[in-house]
Parts: C-alpha cells; structure tokens; sequence
C-alpha cells in the first residue's frame, strides 16, 4: 500500500488485474511495456485503472522485453503485457534473453478465455489444432516459471511465479484467460508484500564457521564479482569489502560495480583477454579468491581462458556457497556477501579521422560521473568494457546473450526506471536497424538521453569473425538524421555529426550543454575497425566455430 | 539440377551446407532471407558459394520470417538463416504464423559446435545452464517437425524434414551445429528430387467409389475452398470445376482463387456476416457442398456463425477425406480435388473527406488485374476482403494468425518471388510500425511496389473491439513521408499524400503511371473509422473475450 490512489483500501476484495497490478507496483514496478491485442485489453484496462501503473506502449513486442528488462536492471523488477500467439511470441527472445542475463521480469499474456481452451475451439492467434498450450509450453523452455492462471487459485498462482522471479532473478510468464480479469481476489493478501525467500539459518551459520577458519590464516582476499553481485544489488556490501582492504576485480557483467579508481580496484577481469597484467596477477595468483555471482561464460571469461583454480576458491552463487568440501543450499547471495562483509571489515588528442580507439578515448574524457552506460553488442559493448568507468557510472549490456538491439528499448526503460539520470547510449547501425522505432517513444515521451550511433556499414563485430567481404554483413543506407527526425515528432533530438576526434568532442561537449534536449551524434567509422578486446574474442569464437566434434569447445581450463 | 551454376555436378560429394541449398533451390527457393550471426556464417558461406542461392539480408529475424512466408505463398517454398538463440527465437512468431496459415517453409539455424552442446558449455546465446535443446524444444511447438542435424544422418534428416514441410504445408526447422557445415554428402542423392508423398492408390479408390455414388443423384455441387486449396495450388483444378458447373464459394483465406466475375463464382462465405445473401444461400442450402481445404476458424467463419451440416458435406483434406461414413486417410487434397474434376466433368464518387468506404470504392474501381495485394491485419484486410477481386488477383494475408506487421516484409518476399508483377499493400500505421525497417530492404533493392499507408492514428481494429478511448490503442506519432525517404537511400519512393477520394484517385493514378519507381501513397483516415466486415466480427471477438468458462465460446454451430 504505497499511494494514496489505491481504491481498493478497505475493501474485502479487488479484481484479478487490479491485484497483478498491486503486487507489481510492492515490487517497484510503475510503468508497463507491451502492445495491446484483442485478447488483453480487458487485462490492460483491470491493470490500469487505478492502480498508479502507467502504459508504456512499445512498436514492438520484442522491444516491450527489452525495455522491461533494462527497467529491471535499474529498478529490480520488470513487466510486460502482451496478447495471446502473435504477441507473446515476438517477446520470446527478449525474455530468453532476461533468463541468460539473470533478470527478473514478468510477461503476461491475455489469453483466450478458458471456454476457448476447454472446447478446443479454432481461434484466431492459434495454431487452428485446438491445443492452446503451445505457447506456454514454448515459454517453460525460457523462464524460471510459468502459469496458466486457475480460477481456484489465481491468486497463489500470481505471488508464488512473482516470488520465483525474486529468488532466482529470472523472467516468469504468466498467462491470463481473459474471463478471468475481473475475478475477485480477496484484499487482505496485500498486506504481505512479497519478498526474497530468506536464507535457511542453520546453512548460514555452517557457511559462517567455514568462512572464519578460512581466513584465519591472514590470507589477503581477492573478491571476483560477477553479475549476479549487481542484479542483487550489493554494491554497498562490495563498497564495504572494498574499503576495508579487500581487492575487487570484476568480471564483464559487473563492470563499474566499483569505482574503477578506487583503491581497492584491480579492474575488470577477462582471462587471457585482461588489459592490464595486474589485473589479471590480482585475480590468478590471490591467496585467497572469493567468486560472488560469477558466472564463468565464453564471453565473460575471454574464450575459456581465464585461470582460476576454483577447486581452492571460496564459491559465493546465487542461492548456494561452497567452502572446500563444504557446500550449502538456500544462502542467498546477499547473505553470504554479508557474512564475509562483517567477518573482514574491521586526456586529449590532436584531430584526425574518427576510429575506434580515438571514439572511445574521447568518450572516456566526456563521460559524466553517474551515468548509466548502455552499450549494445558489437564494437560498443566491447569498446565500452575497455573503459575506466567514473564514480556511479554502471553499464548495461548484455554480455551473455548478445543479441543485437537490445539496449534501444533498454534505454527506454532505463530512462523511465531512473528520470533523475541522463542516460547514454552507444550502439552500431547494424544492431540499431533492428529496433529502431523505440526511438520514437523514447523522443515523444520527452526523454533526454544521449545517443552515440557508430555508422560504419553493417555488422562490423561479424566481419570480424568470418568473411569480412561477404555482403550479409552489409545493411541497407540510412538517412540517420532525417530518420531521427521523422521520429520525433514534437521532440525531434539535436542531430549531431562526427567524423573526428574533435568533432566527436564538440559533439559531446554540445549534448553536456543540452540536457533537456535529446541529442543524436552521428559518429562515421570504418567499417572493418574494431576494439582490440573485441579483436582478441573474435579470433577464439572463429576457431571454436570450426572445431570437430570430439573438442570440446569452450570448456574452463 | 536445374541451373549451370552448380559446381558439385560431376562430383562424387558436395559439403552439406551446398547440400541443403541444393535442395531448397529444387524445391524452387532461389533467395533465402535472414541475419548473419557469429554460429551461422560458415553455414552461409556454404550455402551461398556457388549455388545459385541468392542472400537476402533482413533487419531482424522476425521480418526474415514474414519475407520467407510472403515468398513460399507465391513460389511454393521458403527459407531463412539465422543465428542460435538471439536470432532465431526473434523468428518465433513469424514461423508459428506460418504454421497456423499452412505456409511450408524452413529455419535453419547456425547452432554451436557439437562439442559445446555434448560438453555443457556456456556459450553466449545460450541460457548459460548447459542446455542447447532448449530453442529447438520451442520451436517443436510450432513446426511440423524439428531436426538437430547429427553427423551420421545429416542428408537423410534434411530430406526428411522438407518432405515433411510438403506434405504437411508446415514450417520445419532444422539445426546445423557449425562443424557440420562442410561435412561431405554423396552428390548422387541430388538425382532423387523431393516430392510430395503420393496418396494410397487404394484409399483413392474408395473414395472414387463413395463420391461417384454420392454424385450419381444428379444433384449440384456447391464447392466451399479455404486457404489449403490455394496453399496447394490448385487453382487451375478449380477453374475446371467451375467451368463445368460446380459453384463455387471461398472462405476468406481462399479469396480470388477463382476471378470472382466468373458466372460460377458465388463470392466469399463468412457464415452470417456474409455481405450477399445469394452467397450465404448457395453455401448453407446446397444440395450437395463439398468442403474442400477448409479450416474452420473464428475469424474465416464469422465468429462460428457458418451454418454448416459437416455430417452430410463431402470433406476434402489435406491429407485426409470424409464422405459419409466413410473416411480415408493418406489421400492429399491435390488427388481428391482432381478425382471431383474427372466426375464432375463433362465506380467514380464526388470528392469528399477520405474514409474506410471510399478508400476501398476507389482502390476497387482502380486495382489492376493480376495484382498481388497483401492487405494487412486490421481494417486493411477486412477491407479488402470486401473488394470483388479482378482477374488473377490473389490476396494475400494472414486471416488466422493475424499478426501486425506481417505483409511489410511479405511484400518484399513476395516482390522477389515474381518480380514481373507489381505488388499492392494496403496497411495501417500501427502495424507499419512493428516492420517498418524492411522498407528499406524493399526499396534498395530496387523493388516498386504500390504501398497504401492507412494513417488513423493507432490501432484502430483494437479500438473497434474494446475500450475506444484507452490511451494504449495510440502510437507515436511519425512523420512517414520523411522516414520513408530516410530508409530509400538513393531509391527513395514516391511520396502522394491523400486526404480526400479524389487524392487518391489521383495519387493512384500517378502510380499506375509510374511503373518504374516504388509509391508510398498516404492515406489520412478517421480515427474510429472500420470497414463494415470488421464492426461485426469486432462485436463477436467482444463478447467472446468476456464469455465464463462454462460457456464453450466459439465452438462452430
């Protein structure tokens, strides 16, 4: 009960969507992305009215996923509303990718009411067999939960998929016939917010003797956070280790969970991959490695190259830890990084043409402190992983998933997730061909983000990898201006070009001294230069690609 | 062996990746749609070198599949390549559209190494969980059949996955890990095209048996065709039918397969929201109907209004068929249809503000014969389907799926698929906005179809159905002329702005006019303004949507 609008204070019973809409907003849910369809509308309005929940309506449904899943890396938890077949299937791989990237969010679906589905009647938005469960069926293989909602038990239905999100950090779906929208569901059940499931206690304390002998001896502690660190939110927790002496490497994923200057910093691990030796001496050669929330994928660990002998490590997961021989279930991260937490603490370029070393430079002498980075993958999201990030800046990507387009829509729930910050986003025409159209809904909802489009003519991560001539790495030309424009109806963003380093940092300097404008700058770069730490991964993701059948590729040394 | 571009000729093996494309290519497929990713290139590199295949690159996945269903409708077969996991579950929705519309087609997806999935790697694009099965188990949802290619039966799974597209006109997919793509296939095999599978002589000869003595009392035959009439291609069959006597009806999915000006054709049946009573009465009170390839679904019917007596029609299946008591299986609809034949045989307005009727009025009195229209979900097909097609005009939509969006990029599958007619789509703005990316495609292509934008300010089917003033039925606001030139590059269309009937006359004029050069023809239309077919199924969807459980909805009468 956190606003004063909720109508259904003091009364016995409130209807099905009014109460999803509830148990969204206790998770700090405000906006809802989706499109409508004929088969949710009824959802939508029970969901709407009164309930303080806002409709973001996206061009698409897999922009809908995306823009939920960056508002729920900012705020903790997303949703999405779509209609039954046609829509739901579109969000698919936004919300596998959710699943891959550890994100907690809800699709909910409006579905055919139950009579259609009893009856196996040929309905519109099916596969004309008569069986309705396809889609459901589809979605179990891409989330932590899924149900078809009863009339018996809705509700428990309802808290228990939402309360499997929390635990597991992962997306649900949850399907609604549409006869069901207005069952009444009683009141009461509100006043227990959902949470977290807690840690068993006894499991707790046995990882906490285990811990203590563990550092008896003295030994200095390396913390390797992965993403997990932050999707639980324990900045805090690692600012805390930090501080008290413990070094902090981070793995891809948890990139600027920690000021990158400060002191406890080793910087961001990547295997053989890593930039700076130390780093990596830091992480390889620690008397005593703590892992918390890592999650050791090709990707994050620089092709299978990183070194860590996990054997010996301290193994911090999401809802177990290992110590030695010793492993316990139901610990939740947030807890064992707590235990440990309390047992330790006591530049400028002359000008020349745009590429990617001077596009990144110049961003690392722009970038406000506190922002939140969106890079989309391709060169953006390995240019920006080489980045020294300033105080507060974190940056979101999706380094396990990959797939193209993501942060257009993501950046649209970001900026709503958090208004009080500017946002900026850096992606390559290729990936922003996918989703373009968000852009709209982010320029007329007079949001204000800062936008870096690398126009370098196609897919330049997959030249990278095999073929570079080949012409499906190559897209179709764009006006991206006049495009930009198009979309912006009232609020058409400030177009900026840059085809050099000094025209970038004129760019850049302009859109600091914008900010109540949306600003686009156009960056031209070659179209077969790349990072160096993109450069390295491409030659092992071509060589695995080859490999027989009797390598196994990708294992961890 | 069909073209002098084959290099395997001649030799004894050809690398499985040339292999398919061989295959495909045979089965009338020269141009595969898609996006390359990291896991697909070597496949593609395969599939494309030297056979003839032509690489038509989409912006996502999602189009990739509408593209690959608008081809397969007018050539018989369609393909598309995508990447593992971000690429291929953006292809969801479109390939269980095509499943749902009886549209054989394959996705192929480059998958990683087998290496990887018998190791538990984890590899980007994947769930980080070990698993690699959990796309292929999706997409078994909606396909025929589903295929990951093993290194001891590789050719033999391909064959047999597309011949299961034949027969069942399904979409199938198919999984090629990437140390597969070069694997060596015997060249002989190529010699054996893929076909249909023939009916069971003696099933045939039952049925020749029941419908000869069925037919014996002299009484006339009414054919009711659906879509699988068309899907199959068996318009020339129906033709002859008619020619002879037979009336003949179709249901939406079926319109124009026989010139609706021929003095056998009764027009299209849609139960009781059929426009002509002669139609409704010819279908409903037939001494004799004879349903051939129908799938009787909501929307096809009315709402479930079609007053049928399936117990005493003659039924006629893709692969099965019913007279009387009698029925047999592995009979294919081409075989029974051709069985009938063989015994059967011996305007101009005043101008005035442009709405939903003098929309259709003009386009009518305008469409050229042997037009292929694509009318997208919405008011645009339900308005379309009202029009009394000329000559060797075929619709072109997706009646039962009905997923927005859907005919842009099936305009530029279809555009390829017969470049020597001009395309016509008719589509609305909120649909535009889902695909609107593969404008770009179209016009850099060099592709000149006829597009007739509907702008009314959002989705304006959805407003007919329920809550008319809910804010989520609205979209941003674009300004389409402009973005339409931004995405043509150095073809971009011409723009014809039509606000009044006599504007568009005109503007249709011009685009008869002007063969050489894509036309974006906009439309301004009123906000809640639906063509007549549409405010009465829109009545049934409501009620249906709100219908209890124990109400059966939409079981046909």
């Amino acid at each position: 009960m956190d606003d004063t609008s909720d109508r259904s204070a003091g009364a016995a019973t409130l209807p099905l969507a009014a109460y999803l809409a509830r148990r969204l907003r206790q998770l700090g849910v405000d906006h809802v992305f989706g499109l409508p369809g004929d088969f949710s509308m009824g959802l939508l309005d029970g969901m709407l009215e009164g309930t303080g929940l806002e409709w973001v309506g996206t061009t698409n449904e897999l922009n809908a996923a995306y823009a939920a899943d960056g508002y729920a890396r900012l705020r903790g938890f997303g949703a999405l509303v779509t209609t039954y077949g046609v829509g739901e299937l579109s969000a698919l791989n936004g919300v596998a990718g959710a699943y891959a990237e550890s994100v907690p969010l809800v699709q909910v679906t409006g579905a055919p009411p139950r009579g259609a589905a009893r009856g196996g009647s040929l309905v519109h938005h099916s596969l004309v067999d008569g069986d309705l469960g396809h889609f459901a069926r589809a979605y179990a293989e891409v989330t932590a939960a899924a149900e078809v909602l009863e009339e018996a038990s809705a509700a428990e239905q309802v808290d228990r998929l939402l309360t499997s999100a929390l635990r597991e950090l992962r997306p649900v779906y949850l399907s609604v016939p549409s006869d069901l929208t207005a069952l009444p569901v009683p009141a009461a059940r509100l006043q227990q917010p959902l949470a977290r499931p807690a840690s068993d206690p006894h499991a707790l304390a046995l990882l906490g003797e285990a811990l203590r002998s563990r550092l008896a001896g003295g030994a200095p502690v390396t913390l390797l956070a992965g993403h997990l660190v932050r999707r639980r939110g324990l900045g805090q927790v690692v600012r805390r280790l930090a501080d008290a002496g413990v070094t902090v490497a981070t793995l891809l994923g948890a990139k600027g969970l920690l000021d990158e200057d400060h002191r406890s910093s080793a910087g961001t691990y990547v295997g053989a991959l890593t930039a700076d030796k130390a780093t990596r001496r830091a992480v390889e050669h620690a008397p005593l490695l703590v892992l918390a929330g890592a999650v050791l994928s090709d990707l994050s660990t620089g092709m299978f190259s990183a070194e860590l002998d996990e054997s010996s490590a301290v193994v911090l997961g999401l809802r177990e830890a290992r110590v030695g021989d010793l492993r316990v279930a139901d610990v939740d991260l947030a807890d064992s990084l707590e235990l440990l937490a309390d047992l330790v603490a006591p530049h400028e370029e002359a000008d020349r043409p745009l590429d990617q070393a001077g596009l990144w430079a110049t961003l690392q002498s722009w970038l406000p402190a506190g922002t939140p980075l969106l890079a989309d993958a391709g060169t953006a999201y390995f240019g920006a992983a080489e980045l020294a990030l300033p105080r507060g800046t974190e940056l979101v990507g999706q380094p396990i998933w990959a797939s193209i387009g993501y942060t257009l829509p993501a950046l649209l729930g970001a900026a709503l997730a958090d208004p009080t910050r500017r946002p900026v986003l850096v992606i390559g025409d290729g990936a922003a061909q996918l989703t373009v159209q968000e852009l709209a809904t982010v320029l007329q909802r007079g949001l204000r983000p800062v936008v870096v489009l690398i126009d370098n003519g196609g897919y330049t991560v997959e030249r990278a990898i095999r073929s570079p001539q080949a012409t499906y790495h190559d897209i179709t030309d764009w006006d991206w201006g006049s495009l930009a424009t198009a979309l912006g109806g009232a609020h058409p963003p400030l177009v900026l070009p840059a085809g050099t380093r000094a025209e970038l940092a004129a760019a850049l300097g302009t859109a600091g001294a914008t900010p109540g404008r949306a600003v686009l700058v156009h960056a031209v770069l070659p179209r077969h230069d790349v990072p160096a730490l993109l450069s390295a991964i491409a030659t092992g993701l071509s060589a695995s690609h080859d490999a027989g059948a009797d390598d196994v590729v990708g294992q961890p040394a």
